[in-house]
This record gives structure tokens, C-alpha cells and sequence, in this order.
């Protein structure tokens, strides 16, 4: 599958289309068929204990794989989400959280990857996991 | 299963445990077995297109799900969601949705229910569906 | 949402095109956005401990889906799942087991429905729920 | 986590628990946190088109993480599943399939884990994938 949008695009293009969100992702890679968001989770996205919530878990994985799409079939800002399971696995502290996309299938309508969701340098001790579905929209 | 929490006192939980997102939710309804809560969704929870976004129902859909549970197991914050598999099936227009939760199982370590979410008067044509997992922290 | 096929149809439609397994499966009722499938569980469906198997419901929830969309779009034998979320929440003995399904939606590509499953009787203490998604194919 | 169980260990313990669908499975690998199981899909794991059916892929995927926990914590016959979301992307012909599960996250009560299902030689091709949770029998 080819990548028809850089890291840097996909950060400029959240920016313009997301804007009430787009300051909490930063876009660290965005290589072949692999994506990485990052998240700083602040006092906002805690929930009682001073764990990050499923919400804001959820968000990141939602905004990883809508932009491991976007990397390769370009920005088309209706691409929407239309499964997610999700497991949360353990609970993470505030600070740095990665999520590591990767898309299994693009075809013509659905596209479908999984996201794991970890603290830097913690890969083999994922916070959650999720697979996700996008609708992608016929061409305009 | 016996209810121990009414509605005004799920709402007076939330407003004390989750102070950042509680003004969002309101408790409509907490009776046997079913739970509804309602989020009035304006510009903060929209996405590209002016419908709502994924996390929000996202979000409302946990809510729910965790007041239905401790409607029925009383005060406990610690309850986390372990599990989520969600289906978008239509895209909500600004304004009220409806999410309805019923709990299938309530077991010591594991609760499991569904919730539907809807907009007013349109419980036949749903705009997403959740079915979720918690677990319920042991006695302390 | 119309029905096009009746129970006795469905019935006759699977037999023919699922011979290896038709003959487990009972279409009970196929009326408006609701269909009921009774399985009955022998030898053959249990594992270690004596209870129904795992991959047994998935097939039971898997069949009551695929029936309710052909209740309604008519006798095409190619829709195909494309995803399942399903909770097994209570260990079934074995015997009768009933998966009662109802669409949520019915796109032109998708179609989106969830199912309880349970013994006779036992609709309030269901052992399993699934949601599903099959994809429709395009008119031939 | 340690290896507790080897291939061979795993394949003797499926043949005296499951003795109805042993033969249909043969243990690969079982290494450190990767495990691999092989099914060979005839005539009765085929659905409508001539493709593996949903039911056949599911019990692959649930096996394979089944063995995968064993794998690690002993032949615990009662181990169960308690959640599956699986995604079906890709329809595959009769033939060998291969299952590789890796265990995410194993805790004293839940086991979370996910698995590819791919043709030989296909990694990058996956015909389907599965989020598994299994429930761990206290000790006894």
C-alpha cells in the first residue's frame, strides 16, 4: 500500500479539520502500512483513581487509525468510524501515551487495522488494544 | 437485581467524582434494570461533516453503562470498563441523544450490558449500539 | 423494514444451501425485525466441564443474523459477516438454546443487528449476546 | 512470561480434552508469547462461494488463544472465553489456514490476547482477526 501523505501533512491536515481536538495529537510517524500518534494526557482526560479514561483512550485510537488511512488514500475528512472493540487492559498513568497503528485491509469501502495503545517503551505492556472499522466515502 | 441508587443520586455522584465532564450527562432515568442518559451534544462534540463524533457516543455510551451498574452495586468509582465493541450505524445531528442501558449480567468481578443510543422518539432507528464490559472492584 | 421471507422459507433456504448444518438449526419465528433460531445442543456441541461450546453459539448467533437479514432483503445466499463482538456471559447446559435477532439497520452495503441468546424461558438471564455486521452484496 | 506447556505438550492435552475437534487442529509453535496453530479446512468448513465459513474461522482463533494461555499458565481444561470481536476481511479458499496469537496481557482472573488468521506465506494478508478475552479458573 502506498503512503500519499507524510507525518507532517497528516498534523497540518487535523489541524484545519479538527481543530478542537488537534492540539492534544502530535503525529510521530506515519511510515508503510504503520502509524504512531502521541497523546500528552493531561488533568482533563483523567478519571477517578488518576487514570487516563476509556474516552480519552478511545479518541487516541480513534485519531491513529483515522490517520493511518488518510496516510494512504489521502485527505478525505468523511472517512468515519463505524465498529471499535476495545480492550483496556491496564490502567495508565497521566503523562505520554503512544498508539501504534496498523491497517490490515483498504479496500474500496471499508478499511479495517488495529491500534495498541502503550506508555513510551512499554510495547510488550499495551494499556489497551483496539480493532477498528472506517467506512471510507465513494470518490466526489 | 434490587436498585440502590435512584437518578438524582447517580447525578450527584457524577458531579462529585467526574467534575471535568458530569455538566454534559444528565441521569433521565434509573429504574429496574434500565438506565437513560441523555448528553446535549453542541459544537465541542461534532466532527468534520457537523455530526457528532465517535468519542462522544463513545463517552455517553460508558457513562451509562457505568451509572447502570452502580445504580444496582451502589458508589463505587473504581468500576472500569475492560471492554467495548461499538457500532456506528447512523450519524447524529447536533443536539439531544439519548443513550438507554441494560444490564445483562451482574456478576462479582465482571458486569455486562448494552446501551443504544438514539435521538429523541427514534429508539427503531438507533445511531449507535455498545455492548460493554466492567469490572467491579472487590469489597474494601 | 419489510418481510419478504416467512420461517418455513428461511428454513427451506438454508437446507439447500447449507446442507452440512441446516439440519441443527430451527427457524422458530421470522417476523418483523425479529428472528428467533432454536438450536438444540448435543454431544457433538459441548466442551471440558459439560457446557456448550464457544464456537457452538458463535455459529447459533452467526445463523440467526444471517436468516433475519434474508428475512427481509430476500434469498442471497453470499451475504457474508465482516465483524462480531459477542460476550458469553453464563455457561449453558446442554439442550435448547434460542438466538433471538433483531436488525438495527439496514443499509444498501450493511447491515448491522444484535443477538440474545438463552434457554427456554431464560430471556432475562441470556448466556450470550453478539453484535453483528454482514455486508450485502450488490444486486446481480 | 514463561513457557510452560511445549507444542507437543499442547497438542496431547487437546487431544484427551477436546477429542471431538482435536484432529482438525495441529500445534505449530509455542514459544514465548506467540502461538501458532494450523487448521486444514475440507469440504465441511466451507459456507455458500465455496469459502471458510465464520464458525470454522472462529473456533480456529478461539483455540489458538485458548492454547496460547495454557501455553503459559498449565492445562487448565475450564478456562473460557468470555469476549470475541472478530473482523473478517478477506474470504479464504479451502486449504490451510494458520492462526498466530499472542497473549497481551495475563492476569490473575482475565487473559487478553489477539490472533491473525492468514493463508501459508500470507502475514501481510490476513483473512481475518480476533480480540479474545478468556477467564482464568481460580486455583483449586
Amino acid at each position: 500500500m502506498a503512503q500519499v501523505m507524510t507525518a507532517e501533512e497528516l498534523q497540518a491536515f487535523l489541524a484545519v479539520e479538527f481543530p478542537q481536538v488537534a492540539h492534544q495529537f502530535t503525529v510521530v510517524e506515519a511510515g508503510e502500512g504503520r502509524t504512531v500518534v502521541r497523546l500528552e494526557a493531561g488533568e482533563e482526560h483523567l478519571r477517578p483513581g488518576g487514570t487516563v479514561s476509556g474516552p480519552t483512550m478511545f479518541a487516541l485510537a480513534d485519531v491513529a487509525m483515522y490517520l493511518a488511512i488518510l496516510a494512504q488514500i489521502g485527505p478525505k475528512a468523511l472517512a468515519v468510524t463505524t465498529n471499535c472493540a476495545i480492550d483496556f487492559m491496564r490502567k495508565p498513568p497521566p503523562g505520554t501515551l503512544l498508539a501504534t497503528c496498523r491497517v490490515l485491509k483498504l479496500g474500496r469501502q471499508l478499511a479495517v487495522g488495529d491500534v495498541l495503545l502503550h506508555a513510551p517503551g512499554g510495547e510488550d505492556r499495551p494499556v489497551a488494544r483496539a480493532g477498528m472499522t472506517y467506512s471510507i466515502p465513494p470518490e466526489g
